[in-house]
């Protein structure tokens, strides 16, 4: 590993988004598709390579028994594969998989992997549409792991539309936020940003925190997608993608993750010292503390 | 009022922004060009008409006791004096002015104005860089006030950057959040929409609220802005504006605010009941309840 993609290193962190093609059922497919892509972005430089939500399993099943059929455990035959990738490649993998929970209950989840094995696991918060005759949803908040020295989150699609969501690794001092996604195709005006970018940018930049997020392309069962692919630095701006393309694709952009570590916007401004926590939540306060 | 205009018909509500260009210290010309731009507004049909940040006194204050030359009572002479407009053109209209808080204290605060008076005053929570040298921030949440059937709220500046204080006057039911504001300008890339658009287009997609931001322009002691005004629907989307511009400008849309009510984003979907918000507030849990 180069000083350059050292992510202890005072430089750059290289950040890969894999924007895959799975399909539904194909686990033995998808996860050679996700093998190819892996490969391509290690070679590229990459140390943190993102993968879509529900990379090995797909996403549009039929129902909660097909899921079932193609849940794994976490740690599991996934994560055991990506961490021998990991270790290959001297990368660190973060993905989406179709968690069985164990006892009949099935979780939309996301890992981070390096060579050690599942460094942090995360269940969905804020499940989308159907996932909710499917899944169970989580109740823990966003995970932040030490990876090389930078720290690193993972939420998956949905839950980065929830700004109180992505505000908490935020707070707990991650430099980047990993978002395994599955965005749906919606209408927009023409030469208008996918709105799911659109609210990545927002949301980076309100927390100085890059974020990666990444999506997936390849009509399934009649859903499309955005194939919306994104890693936008601290301000908010991409760096690579930020538009919809209907292609296989590995992004890489090399990102000072260290700059998330500078909340300063002003000479009197910090965007984490400007919050007011305690004029926020007046449900909780009003449901609980009062 | 007809009845496209009328915000309390099943139609559209016609929203416009006044990008004025105040000079600091020029209460009367600065009153003067407001005017203007109110009648422009009027004559376009608009009927919810929004004015930027410190509208009368200007922005770019030497210091606290020059702010304090410039503020005023609320209600008082600005707020009279658009009340008076507002009743001769059928109109509300929603500006920031220099408030004294009568024992010394100032205010960078915003009025809701109709033809009845004050409808709603707000002083801004979150200031912004030199601001704390002038300012004693507010400590309540933006007001939602009924205008003709529509909720409509307002916000300053700086605090439409944090999605904790856009989420309040959302939950409580506000179809438009008015934005005066005075956006410093900031280097971006080229052909990048100015970032305090993309922020404002984030809020209101996470909440299906229309968001009316209504910004400056005009070199003042050395500052510059970005002249970003932009109304926004309830998915995010400009209607009108969207774009950084150095010129005076009235921008109006027709709004349906009533879209404002539906919050459902797919058959299981509904941005408001999909929070999980006794999972969001984890220091004030932290801080007091627990």
């Amino acid at each position: 590993m180069s000083a350059a993609q050292s992510p202890g290193g005072g430089g750059t962190t290289v950040v890969a988004c894999c924007q895959l093609r799975p399909q539904v059922g194909d686990a033995t497919g998808n996860r050679a598709r996700a093998d190819t892509a892996i490969r391509r972005a290690a070679a590229s430089g990459g140390s943190v390579v993102v993968l879509p939500e529900l990379t090995t399993s797909g996403y549009s099943f039929t129902d909660a028994r097909e899921a079932a059929s193609l849940a794994e455990p976490v740690p599991g035959p996934s994560t055991e594969h990506w961490q021998e990738l990991a270790a290959e490649f001297g990368v660190t993998i973060v993905a989406g998989v179709c968690e069985d929970g164990g006892d009949g209950s099935l979780f939309n989840a996301a890992v981070i992997v390096d060579r050690s094995g599942v460094l942090a696991a995360y269940r969905k918060v804020h499940l989308w549409d159907r996932e909710k005759l499917v899944f169970t949803p989580g109740d823990r908040p966003p995970p932040v792991v030490d990876v090389g020295g930078r720290r690193v989150s993972v939420m998956v699609c949905y839950d980065v539309e929830f700004p109180e969501w992505v505000r908490l690794p935020a707070l707990q001092g991650a430099d980047l936020l990993c978002v395994p996604a599955n965005w749906p195709r919606f209408p927009r005006p023409e030469a208008e940003r996918p709105m799911e970018i659109v609210r990545v940018q927002a949301s980076a930049s309100v927390n100085r925190m890059y974020i990666a997020a990444c999506d997936r392309v390849g009509m399934e069962r009649g859903n499309d997608w955005v194939g919306g692919s994104v890693i936008v630095d601290a301000d908010g701006w991409p760096l690579a993608g930020g538009y919809a393309s209907p292609d296989v694709r590995v992004l890489v952009a090399e990102c000072r993750l260290d700059e998330a570590r500078n909340k300063s916007i002003s000479p009197h401004n910090d965007v984490q010292a400007d919050r007011r926590p305690e004029l926020y939540a007046p449900e909780v306060l009003e449901g609980g503390a009062r």
